[in-house]
């Protein structure tokens, strides 16, 4: 950093990728922009970054802001810095994603503006978004997907206790394509055991719940 | 990106961890600082992020500005954001990381104020580091080590032709450990191809020449 004279007029802006997992389909938090530029396309949920806080604070704020959600798990994704990405000024952005299971995610629905939408929906074009944010989520899409084999972070789509059969889906959904009962069980035995607890009711048999070792 | 009022005084600074491996040690291009602060400690290759120029753009300057190296491998580390990194202002850094094998690197070592630097040196903490660039030479270890078993970035350390002994020292450096030859051999097959030259000279017997499979 040798060069570093403050002689910049450039913004830094987070913008957060929350996914979830609902209804058989990955899904992104988007919110529908009120204000120019791009006003009334849907954006992801971001703010400026203030000189008081981290990016993961900022990171955090956005969520919170958009979902009311806390505590959940959130990494840094990329930082995306095309000059002309922001027609207002140059805004380089420091993406976050953050994963939930759709349960905490019940005001979103709710709240006004804010849409969970299906990600191959967004990747397809069918509606333009803001800014770079379909470039985002198509980055985001892939290291989920990239993340899903070697790390646990499949986890963080399910409740605490959860059915084999339903983490199974999650996996599904998050490589794109179907696995055998058997390979996935095999794979994900070490990672996990049994709580004890059933899951009762509806038309389903009752089913073992497991959760995460810890 | 909804609250972006223009309301910050944050710089934007792009840094570059240029990496290599010589005399079977990797190491990494430090320059001494010349102005305050951290007036004439080490810190990584940095410039100022320009209005009119793209991330990589920035990062692809700051290397040339310091090595004369132009389209080596460049990739986007990390973006590092704690708020008192840089004592002058609020400065996020984007950090990047460059491979190279050291033959390029030669005017690096007539430069004045740039060093090779071993990167166990500068980890082990000996000497202190201008800002939070030792925790950056940390996270691009890391990035490095966990990438070196499924990607081929390993390639990007040797010349365009090699020797497999060769190529098997700069996985040995990168992952920190021995391997067994045959293991690695069995490993790094569908990845070469035989050049038909000979490395010749020296105390060595003449050794098959390799290329990366396109």
């Amino acid at each position: 950093m040798t060069d570093n004279t403050p002689h910049q007029k450039i913004s830094v802006a987070i913008d957060v990728l929350i996914f979830t997992v609902e209804d058989d389909t990955l899904k992104i938090v988007l919110v529908k922009r009120n204000e120019k530029p791009f006003k009334d396309l849907y954006a992801l949920p971001g703010v400026a970054l203030r000189e008081s806080e981290t990016l993961e604070e900022a990171a955090e704020r956005s969520v919170g802001e958009r979902t009311g959600l806390k505590n959940i798990f959130l990494e840094q994704l990329y930082t995306f810095g095309a000059i002309d990405r922001d027609p207002r000024n140059r805004t380089v952005s420091v993406a976050y994603y953050a994963l939930t299971d759709p349960e905490k995610l019940i005001a979103v629905h709710n709240a006004d503006g804010v849409s969970l939408v299906p990600v191959n929906e967004v990747l397809a074009g069918i509606s333009p978004l803001a800014f770079d944010h379909r470039e985002m989520i198509d980055y985001g899409r892939k290291r989920l997907c990239g993340k899903v084999s070697y790390s646990g972070i499949a986890f963080e789509f399910v409740p605490e206790e959860f059915t084999l059969p339903q983490l199974q889906r999650v996996y599904e959904i998050l490589l794109g394509e179907k696995l055998y009962k058997a390979n996935f069980r095999k794979m994900i035995s070490p990672l996990v055991e049994e709580t004890g607890n059933m899951l009762t009711g509806q038309a389903h048999r009752p089913s073992k719940l497991y959760r995460r070792k810890g």
